[in-house]
């Protein structure tokens, strides 16, 4: 095995090295990158009507070989992107010791700054397709995808208040907090930038969003507890949002004289549409999904088409209407996994788990990486003052923000946040891709536009190099509860549901509807109207036998794993032995 | 089962009307479609600057709720386009019996045709989508991959004289026949074309081209022998680069006064380069891509990623380059299956597999649905006499030339073509979309551009309803040889390997080299080289051996189609009886 590896280093350098070289070639060579990626109609080989092309004055002849390179550009550069950064995955793996300290995501961005140092010193333009547009409509649904199918949900739920209570209140908290700090900062004359005023707002929603993909990308290496974990992730996914609204709220009030109290309860307004329209067409979508895998069961090659083109309709109506599509496209996911995996054949369910999970690799890797092409190739301005401040409120208001809700948090919980896992969620708060996109859509007429693109990749860098760095070790030496990986199996399960339903009738004697209660009642109502309307094969059935069929579809997949004609080895070994973890955590 | 596909019709019926309808009325909104899928940087939420926006004299609030459709237009209609071509896809086969008399195709074509009278009634202009660009770029390579990575490699190496003797020289006696007999019919004066010359052979060698998919979508329904199917299979494949070279020679032809001796010769030439550059880039790609894979086993999750990466790079670079894409491609897929299916993990492959065929499937789906689409959208030119002629002079040639063709080929073959197996082989020489996207790529300077699209549209839709149609009665009367599809077991394979090394030592001592020869020569190099090289685990195995191996994974992959908690049930049934014919007719 070492030996193998010790080969294969070497090729795959080489590759990486060969691709870098002929893709700067191919960006020095066009001119003029065309803005679209669907050329307009031309006809094919229409160079061979050109004899033009040919610099000679004699009648040129029937030319044996041709080239056009603008007509595959587009497709072409597209597929070089997603191999370079697939080559720098690889890469990483074949070195493990590397990415047992440093996290991915700054491996990517450290190349990505490599590749837009090189681009930079030979042209002044980004590639094209980095615009926040492409982020937003092909980058970000892939990776939320992923994080809605893959959620684990008896956790989510559990910590459902929680994590919206960080979400809503902290982001909330963290934006008016360094937005005001900053606006402080600005009116010492000694700074220079006395002309931000109502932006440092604007300016604030931006970067106090925790970014699900950075800080995920770190815990998950981690294997924190279950608690922290589904935390963190909830709180990246649903301050979506709280942004959103802040965002487009704050940009409104900038350009405006005075701000009316009335425009004040519009944004609250406007954020409870945001929020419960994300919500109601994900699972509008989520719906029609599960109701439409009924009928595929003659279609099977194109059944897993239907999961990625309903979340994906789900996330384009949401953007259209401006509201929430990172909630719409989580909720369509959660939604419709339950029923579509029971309709549709277990290839095509691997094959949907595989390919979200292959998509939002992609999209990961390519964000990250193009964040370190972009660092480079962008305009900057540049403001000790302002971005020192900004790295320090960010810091510090996330710090004060955590103690404070959770103290007001803490009595709610049956499993209180102590001290320690307070450090760690504060300082998990990564800030990442999406306050990189979100501040690139800044319009032109904000004229300290470039001091922000600035201040917000100087965050994002920091967080993610320096916290992102450092958290393992000091997660470690602090020693804050781990993720206990072996516990679920079936007789947990079991004992699980058996207390369930202890509390829930305790509760009910004593007149106290809690989750138990609401749980109950859907399990009722998904029996007896969802399952029907939803399920090929509606049979209801108990909690046990369903998490059999899941075991036993973690065992197909698992089994699939196994290196070929070892195909018995497999079975006996996992079949009693359910581990809950894998569902979420994807084993590859 | 019955009673409940009686209830799944009404829903789905209706949900196809909704789509139609929502469809409809998103083509109305969009007064001016943007030529672009990459929309240029645009400030997120813009709308919320522009207070003008709102007719009001009175200053704006914050609005809530806002609207921005152009932003999502692209991936949004793209999404409905296949969402509807799926729909329709689900609704055929819940009505079981339309799809044994009438080829899906022609379906597809006739809701097309449908869709199209709808927005033609609307609206002049078709979706920008439709250019043959996308076509070429985007639609055709996910197809011809499939049939590359599915391609049934015995039958196809054993016919491979056969395949490229139609391909190459039926598809020049087709073009050169049909373009002089088009030639000679436009001196007639009576039927107003004189105007039409050399271009007659321009549009000749346009519709010469069998294609591949139209064919496919009958004969595989069919069920014709295996012989049949793989000739016409590898004419419809291979004659791609005799169409580039006779389409860009005619069409530099077409514009020169004289034609000099020199630029046949420079044809010629070019066709090898075609050709042969096609097959050494597919090559290339394909042991590049197998030998990257030896280093994903960390990266299980991207690694399928891989297998459409390089076979899409072959396709692009041979498109760069005006060579047959088509060649590359599917020599890239032929080249790296055997060797990616042993590196990548077993999930990896199923989700490979699963991923060609559903991609292939699409773009099957919307190429036949767009046909007709643009048939009635797209500006015709009607000549009855020049459309008639084309018909029958496509016919007669094609039925001349392939039993002319068939006479000088049979007495090599081992399996000769009787007169039935020849009617079928002329019968089911459907022409389809290359065809179609070929004509539309015609320089406008052609005067009688239009009248050529018509012309093509006509043959298209003329094969592929008529001959379609009666081509399944027809061979079932005349009762063709069909395929034997439960011939293949272990056991076939041991005594077919045997009779192999009998003819390979029998020719060795008579001192003749056929194919035997250089397929134990590829054998003893492809185990010395090319295995140590490409593979990871690399021990040299017998065919037995590789042979279980298909097995076992077959097996794997039918036990992920059995419904859920069944799992025990496959395995035994199948163990021992292996289909060879799945393989490449994957199952669905």
């Amino acid at each position: 095995m070492g030996k193998k590896m010790e080969m294969g280093r070497l090729p795959c350098l080489l590759l990486v090295l060969v691709l870098c070289w002929s893709f700067g070639r191919c960006e020095l060579q066009d001119e003029k990158p065309p803005s679209s990626s669907i050329p307009t109609v031309k006809p094919l080989h229409d160079e061979l009507n050109q004899p033009q092309a040919f610099p000679e004055e004699q009648r040129a002849n029937l030319p044996v070989f041709t080239m056009d390179y603008p007509r595959i550009q587009v497709p072409f550069e597209f597929t070089l992107w997603v191999l370079l950064a697939s080559f720098a995955k690889i890469g990483f793996h074949i070195y493990h010791k590397i990415t047992i300290w440093i996290p991915e995501s700054c491996l990517l961005i450290s190349i990505g700054l490599v590749v837009g140092a090189i681009m930079h010193s030979v042209k002044e333009e980004p590639p094209a397709v980095l615009s926040s547009n492409v982020f937003f409509l092909y980058m970000l649904p892939p990776i939320v995808l992923d994080n809605g199918y893959f959620m684990p949900t008896r956790p989510f739920f559990e910590n459902v208040g929680t994590v919206l209570w960080y979400a809503v209140v902290g982001t909330l908290w963290n934006s008016v907090g360094i937005g005001l700090s900053l606006f402080a900062i600005c009116q010492i004359e000694a700074f220079g930038v006395q002309d931000i005023n109502l932006q440092n707002l604007l300016f604030a929603s931006i970067i106090s969003a925790v970014d699900p993909v950075a800080a995920l990308n770190v815990f998950e290496d981690i294997g924190v507890n279950e608690q922290l974990y589904i935390v963190i992730f909830g709180e990246g996914l649903f301050n979506d949002a709280v942004t959103v609204v802040l965002y487009s709220m704050f940009s409104f009030l900038a350009d405006l004289p005075v701000v009316e109290s009335v425009d004040v309860f519009l944004g609250v307004a406007r954020f409870f549409v945001v929020g419960v329209g994300g919500v109601l067409f994900g699972l509008l979508f989520g719906f029609v999904a599960a109701f439409t895998t009924r009928f595929t069961h003659n279609v099977r090659q194109i059944e897993p088409l239907f999961v990625f083109m309903y979340s994906y309709l789900a996330y384009l109506v949401a953007e259209l209407f401006a509201i929430s599509s990172v909630l719409a496209i989580i909720t369509c996911a959660i939604t419709m996994k339950y029923y579509v995996e029971e309709n549709v054949s277990q290839r095509s369910c691997t094959t949907i788990r595989h390919v979200v999970k292959m998509l939002a690799t992609v999209s990961e890797t390519l964000i990250f990486f193009f964040l370190g092409v972009v660092t480079i190739t962008t305009e900057h301005e540049w403001s000790w003052a302002y971005v020192l401040f900004t790295l320090l409120f960010a810091f510090v208001w996330r710090g004060i923000g955590m103690l404070v809700l959770t103290q007001i948090i803490n009595p709610f919980r049956t499993i209180q946040f102590n001290f320690k896992d307070q450090f760690g969620l504060a300082y998990g708060g990564l800030r990442g891709a999406i306050c990189f996109a979100l501040v690139f859509t800044l319009p032109d007429n904000i004229n300290r536009r470039n001091l922000f693109v600035t201040a917000s990749i100087a965050i994002i860098i920091f967080t993610v190099f320096i916290q992102g760095i450092s958290i393992r070790p000091i997660v470690e030496y602090i020693n804050i509860r781990r993720t206990n990986k072996d516990l679920n199996t079936i007789n947990v399960e079991v004992h699980t549901r058996m207390m369930e339903h202890v509390v829930c009738g305790i509760e009910d004697l004593c007149g106290q509807w809690s989750h138990y209660y609401w749980k109950d009642k859907f399990k009722k109502f998904n029996d007896k109207v969802l399952r029907r309307i939803l399920l090929r094969d509606n049979r209801a059935e108990s909690s046990i036998v369903s998490l059999y069929k899941k075991l036993e579809l973690q065992n197909a997949i698992d089994l699939l794993d196994t290196p070929m004609g070892d195909l018995s080895a497999c079975k006996k070994q996992k079949n009693l032995t359910y581990i809950f973890f894998p569902l979420f955590n994807f084993p590859d």
